[in-house]
Order: C-alpha cells, then structure tokens, then sequence
C-alpha cells in the first residue's frame, strides 16, 4: 500500500503534459480534480488511482465546476472569471476556450448534449453555446419583474432540453425551453422569495429547489405541473431559533437523495435536514461535526458524507440513512473541500486542499486506499456525471 | 433526415470490421447490440446514431446480455452456450473469451469492476471471474437445502463487492459477499417460493424482487436488512382470477423504477402492476396493449415504455406515470424485442428485428430520428450501464 502510494506520486512528478494520442483508453472512468490556485486541472481515472494528465491556462478557477460531453470525450469547465473552456480528456489539451462573461458561476449541459449554457454574474443573465465549437447560440437576458438585470444562480439541465434557474437579485426561478433554440420560451416564476443562492433538481429532474439567502427558507419548484407554482418550504430552515454566524452558505448541489427523502445541510447550524419526497415537509434532523457545505449520498443512497465550513473543515461525517446516525468521523486533512463518489460507490475521492492531495477510500471500510498529488485541489468531477440529469 | 438514413444505411453497408487504433474516441456514447442469429455484436454510438463497428464469433446469443467495465472500454457479452466474451469497443474486437458453461444465463460484475459472475443453468451454480483476464477466481455450487445443484437467475451485482442470485430449482435467493473472493461468504434464504425465474434489484441496490414460475407471486428481500428475509407480496401477481396463457415470461430487468414506485409486467395479463416501495404493496394496474414483456422507466421517471409477447410484439406503449395513463401507442414494426434509453432519456433506441433494423425515437415528441440497420437485433446496451448498481 505504502509502495502504492510512492509509485502514484513518483508518477505524479514525471507527468508528462500531453497525454500519447497512441493510448486507447476508456472514458467512463476519468475525471477531472480543479487546481483552484494554479489555474489548471488534472486529469484523473479513479479504476487506476492515479493521475493521467494535466491541463494548465484555464484562469480563476475559484469556485469552478465542470460538466461532461455524452460521450464523455470532453470536460466543460465553468471558470469564476466568466471562463468557458472545453478541456480533451483523451489529449489533455484545451480543445476550445471563450472567456463569455465577466463573472460567471457554473453552467450546464442540455440533455442531448448539444448546448452548454452559463449562469452569469457580471453581466448577469444567461449565455447558450453550441457543445462542439463553443460558438453563442443564444442569450436569456435577466431581466426580473422588476426591470433589471440579475445574477443567475443555480442553472441545471431538465429533460427536453430545458434548463432551470434562479434570479438572484429578482428573486425569481425560470424554466428555458431551447427545444428549439432560435425560438426559445421562458416560463417565469416571479416573487419567489428573496435572493436565492442557489439551486438543484432532484436526480429524476422533477424538483427544483432554490435556497435563500435573503429569508429563512427553501423555494420548491415541481417542473412537472402545468402551469409551474413556486411553493415555500422549510421556513426554519436553517436559522431556527438561535441563529449561528454563517461561516459559508452550503452548496445545494451537494445535497443528498436518499431514497424518498433528501439531506440538505442546514444554514449556519451544525445539521442536516431531512425532507420527505412526497410531502416536501421536514422528516428529522441529524447533528454534524460543524456547519456542512456538502452532504454527499454514497450511489446507493445508504451512507451520507458531509464536509464542514471553516474552523471544522478538517473533518468528514459519515451518516447512516437508515437510522439517521453518524456512524464514522474522521479527519483527512486541513481543508477538505470536495468529495466525489466512484459511480457504483465503492470508493470516495476527497480533496485535501491545504495537504495538496486527493486521498482515496473504501465505503465499506473507511480504510485509505491511496493518495493523489494535487496542487490545492478543490472540485473533482467523475466523466459519470455525463449520465445523470441535472449533472 | 431521410437524407440522413440513407447515408446511415450506406455507412453501414461499407463498415470497417476493425476501427482504427488512431481513432480517439470517448466511450461514453458507445453501446452493443446483440444480433443474435449471426453470433455478432454492433458497437454503436448514440451521439452520433451510428454504427463504428461489428465484432463476430461470439457464439449462440439468444437471450444474451452485456455489462461495461468501469473505465467503458469493455464489454462482457453473455451467451447462451456459456460463452463469456470480453469485446474491445474501441478496437472493435474479441479482447479474451472462453466458454465457461454449458448453457448459462447472464451475469454481473461487481462494483470496482474487477469480477465477472456468470449465472449457469449447466452445471448450475455462479463461476466468478477476474475481469481483466477472465482467468476463474471462484465457483459458488448452488446446492440447495435439498441437497441437488440447482440452476441460478437473477444473477445481480450488490454494493461492496456482493452478488445476488435465485436458486431456480431449489426456490433459494443467495446473497455473496466476494469482498475476500479466497474466503467468500453466502446468506441462504431457504424454501422461499416454487421455481424462481428472474430476478432483479432496485436501482439503489437495496432491494431484490424475485418473480416465481411455481407460484402466483413475488419474493421481496430488503439487502439493507440483516439477517436477511424473504417475503412474499403480491400474491395475485399475474394469474389473477381468469389465467390467461402466458405467451412468454416477463423480464424482471424490464421493471421500471419510478420515483417510490415500481411498475411490474404482470404475468400472462394485459398489464402493468404499480408496487409502493415503501411498504411493497399492489399500488395500482395500468392496462397496456398485451401481455408485457419489458416495462423500462425513461430515466427521469416520468415515462414507461413497453414491449409486448408475441403476437402483439409489433407495438410499444408509453405509460405516464403521473396519471398512470398511456399516451402514446405505435408500431415500430414486427418483433420490437428491446429498448434502451440513452442516458438522460431523450432518445430511445428499439431494436425490429424482423425488420433486421433499430429505430432511433425522440422521447418528448415521439418522432423517429433515424434507422441504424442490424442482423435481427435482440438486446441493447449502452456503457451508461457500467454507472448503474445492479448493471
């Protein structure tokens, strides 16, 4: 294991920056690791455990996030600096790059995997592009019920290519349809609620939810109803009755569906809420280490892993869905950012930014199976998320 | 877009037999499709709904299926004659085969993606194999409580590394845990029905559902449960009141699991049968065309479509699921045998094999998108698989 472990990191060193086009290789089993501070990502297949490439000039990538063409060839990164580059798993090369915007936070992939649409602070709205060249197909200006331009915020894909997202400033949530893109649609959901900061559909791409900032609640959207309503749930849903200092807003993309229910971390108490998938009414509540930023469910649904906000981001929290108990704690490392699961969810990836490495476990276990170098690594992204709806 | 068939048409007719190794290529798109009566798979690609190439030789293929290792460069195709074929996708070629039965039917590979089960009618029993040389690692004899080897079904893999299968003549649902494949365990649920035919797990990998050839009724075992239990729930399955003759026995890994619902064919009806997955009771019927054979989920779960027994296999149904109604009814034309979604579900491919054809369909606006021709086609898969517990 030891020996494992010096073979992966000599490995690491002698990177070659271009991968041989000479080697076939499946694609299922790459992904991508963000290099935040050095502007590049590394290219990573989790069957082997180790690094296969490194791709550099990708600019601010703080809070950066990546998508991945059907076939699972490219990875589309969504840079802070309003960055879109389309990145060659198989080269390890930039295959396009368009810096879109002045401030954007993540995108999209539409589920044919033709357009890729961008969620922008500065100028605000959202920008579409065709998946191949990069090329603007078309622009969704955000422009709510009251006249001006807004940050957009949590973009998903829907089935039909549709896309859903939330008007921060506006406090609103569209559905885009681009089914035919020269004349898309919009339907518009206004006064929802005040300065939504994000949002996520459930895996089957049916519910939409947009939490807060602005008021202590969660907005539910069920895009199979004809015509939309935005409905208020979890009006305690973090602040309660003794409000904590918030250390950082938690990622509603990191929430977790268990079965029926879902996991979401609550705001700026050390707790997950469980929501019931029927009723979106709360179900429970599960004490954690600190305030989660992500609650992660293993692919079966059975374990939850959660990472904390500062001062307790050291620290993993492994829940049982089934008895809603923490059943292992442990610490990684200094500033564990990002986990993602092994598609089947036999392995877990955790990036330890402040140790520069991506340690790898067994869920059955617990035990570690191996290190990756990386240099402060933040996000990392499974090609596998090209599967699911609302990647 | 008839353009467009026929220069699919043309493609096909100058296929390569072998693809180029300098064709970088990612596998995430890629698929199989068995055609049976010649002993060849297509590789197909459904980004580009196209054929990349045939691979020959791989034995009786009749009822035949395939899954994907995790990095979705390979195949392990199931025959009927007990043959295990391990196909590059890549190079469009035979990788390893043997012929590890006399006559078996189907089989898994575990979550890491490093062993192959196969399920064999003769001798019986599960053979185990090293995935990456198809080199035997174990035998699991299926004798049951009676003291005979018994033939097995429903061969399925489970999270950490476990296998599920049914004892088809001893009535025993077994659960493997081949984490330690030198010092493998089994959990034997004993005397838990007549003559299970199928069997098949939830998408989570939670719970198994075995469908009795015997009986009128189904064998549920929660794998989250431990010990482990069988129980019987819907006990008029399909035979119901008035038995009507069973043209041909429904797969069970055509159910469709939708939200916290699962949609069975019934047996020997012209129906499907809604089962609450929450307390595993009948939860309402939808009547369809014929007797069902495969009832398939399109991925978000809004929609099931269905293939129908002989003589009405020229029609598919399309079952909403909120109102549990059909929407659409068609005839793609004779012997509809199979579909497969692709993998956020806005296209479905169906395989006409006497019309020696696929049919590529739009799953919002139900129009045909293209035509891909094959030799009889049977069963498609698609690498997507390889993500999913219980491929």
């Amino acid at each position: 294991m030891k020996a494992a472990m010096r073979i992966l990191l000599t490995f690491f060193l002698v990177l070659p920056a271009i991968a041989h086009a000479s080697d076939l290789r499946g694609t299922g089993s790459l992904g991508l690791v963000i290099e935040r501070a050095a502007g590049s990502v590394l290219i990573v297949d989790f069957m082997a455990r180790r690094t296969v490439g490194r791709v550099q000039g990708l600019g601010d990538l703080s809070h950066a996030s990546a998508v991945f063409s059907p076939d699972q060839r490219y990875a589309y990164v969504f840079g802070r600096d309003g960055g879109l580059t389309k990145v060659d798993l198989l080269t390890a090369s930039i295959a396009r790059r368009v810096v879109q915007a002045g401030n954007a936070i993540g995108g999209a992939i539409s589920d044919d995997g033709t357009l890729i649409a961008v969620s922008n602070y500065e100028p605000g709205g959202v920008r579409v592009f065709a998946a191949d060249t990069l090329e603007p197909v078309g622009t969704i200006p955000a422009i709510g019920a009251d006249g001006k331009s807004s940050k957009t915020v949590g973009l998903v894909d829907l089935p039909g290519r549709r896309f859903a997202f939330a008007l921060y400033d506006a406090g609103e949530i569209w559905v885009a349809d681009l089914s035919a893109p020269e004349a898309l649609t919009v339907e518009k959901l206004t006064g929802v609620g005040k300065l939504p900061y994000d949002g996520n559909v459930t895996p089957n791409g049916r519910h939409y939810l947009a939490g807060l900032f602005g008021e202590d609640g969660v907005v539910h959207v069920d895009t199979w109803q004809a015509p939309l309503q935005a409905r208020r749930i979890l009006d305690r849903y973090g602040r309660g009755e003794e409000a904590l200092p918030v250390y950082k807003m938690p990622h509603l993309e990191g929430w977790a569906a268990v079965g029926d229910r879902l996991l979401l971390p609550a705001v700026g108490r050390h707790e997950l809420i469980a929501v019931d998938m029927r009723s979106f009414a709360e179900a429970g509540r599960v004490a954690t280490h600190g305030q989660p930023v992500f609650a992660v469910a293993r692919p079966d649904g059975r374990q939850v892993w959660v990472n904390f906000a500062h001062p307790k981001n050291d620290t993993i929290d492994v829940i049982d869905v089934q008895s809603m108990k923490l059943i292992h704690r442990f610490a990684p490392g200094p500033a564990v950012l990002h986990l993602e699961f092994t598609p089947r969810g036999n392995e877990v990836w955790i990036s330890v930014r402040d140790a520069n490495r991506i340690d790898i476990y067994d869920t059955a276990t617990f035990t570690k199976k191996a290190e990756i170098a990386a240099e402060k690594p933040s996000g990392i992204f499974f090609t596998a998320r090209s599967t699911r709806i609302g990647q």
